[in-house]
């Protein structure tokens, strides 16, 4: 029995070698205290959440940072990467800083389902927003560049409805919470506390 | 008189045609309607709004864009130029584009004024915020760039207490409202349905 247990240290020992680095991170990423007030962005959490194409940091926020009513990331599209089709109750803003893309957008959230969405060409250095609960896909068509945006929302963390095509009824969507970035911190809140 | 007439026609006809254009402009940007959805940047309004070293364009916001929640500004300093000393009963997000600068910021809004703020070296693809009500100055201290940064606000129009130095009690901190971008749109706001 004694050596049995030392061999379960043993192997607990070495799987904590070979674990730490993601548990320390996502402890360390939803703990507003020791960040410093300035954060280099190169130095931030960037991952893609699994979703193929995506590079997405959140630069400061509501799991992470503390803020109650903004947040704002970093997002890169790879070419041909997409967000899904959603809508979210909240107002959200576009800053387009490098490449350009397709940004589909349905108003008639008065109607059953969003219906076929108006296309709008989004390209460096243009801005738009997406009005509350308006259903939209932002969508980088550009085969030769990433699009890079930054994104601001109201009423962190994020409440994302997603729809698998135009003609899905408004009821039908999912909901998913938390959103992928938000998952770690919002479902482990207390870790750092423990 | 007739002759009096016609030459005062004529005065107002000739002034009407050098002064249109802040007027006409000042009317365009207050009202949502006729906006394309997408905008490009480098066509937005961008001015001083009498302040110097200062440019700033609202990309998104509540008296041009009837956001309610959110609004982002890209302000660029040059060097040697600064914001006020200040507070705001809002949360407030920089992401720093170009250049560099310090960050002015006292915490303690429970003491009877600011007091010595410390300071914070910001820099390029940097992001920081700032706590509601804490009293901040951002400052290019930088004798060779400009500084530019995106500025993310929430709970739109921005309302500013004003301080003229960091030892100014906060109850005599002088209410800016509206600030200096917003005066044409909220002291006009009707101007285009008229």
């Amino acid at each position: 029995m004694r050596r049995m247990s030392g061999e379960l240290v043993l192997i607990f020992y070495i799987l904590s070698l070979l674990l730490p680095l993601p548990i320390t991170t996502a402890s360390s990423w939803c703990s507003i205290k020791g960040l410093p007030l300035v954060r280099n962005i190169s130095e931030l959490p960037q991952d893609n959440y699994g979703r193929g194409g995506l590079s997405h940091i959140t630069l400061a926020g509501s799991a992470m940072h503390g803020l109650k009513e903004v947040e704002v990331w970093l997002q890169t599209f790879s070419p041909g990467s997409r967000t899904p089709i959603h809508r979210h109750s909240c107002e959200e803003i576009f800053v387009v800083l490098k490449g350009s893309g397709t940004l589909y957008l349905a108003s008639s959230s008065h109607e059953k389902y969003p219906g076929k969405p108006q296309e709008y060409f989004v390209f460096a250095n243009s801005t738009f927003h997406i009005p509350v609960n308006d259903v939209h896909q932002v969508w980088n068509t550009n085969e030769h560049e990433d699009l890079q945006m930054l994104v601001i929302i109201s009423r962190p963390p994020v409440k994302v409805f997603i729809y698998e095509d135009w003609f899905m009824p408004h009821t039908a969507a999912k909901l998913k919470f938390p959103y992928y970035w938000d998952e770690q911190c919002l479902l482990e809140p207390l870790k750092d506390e423990l």
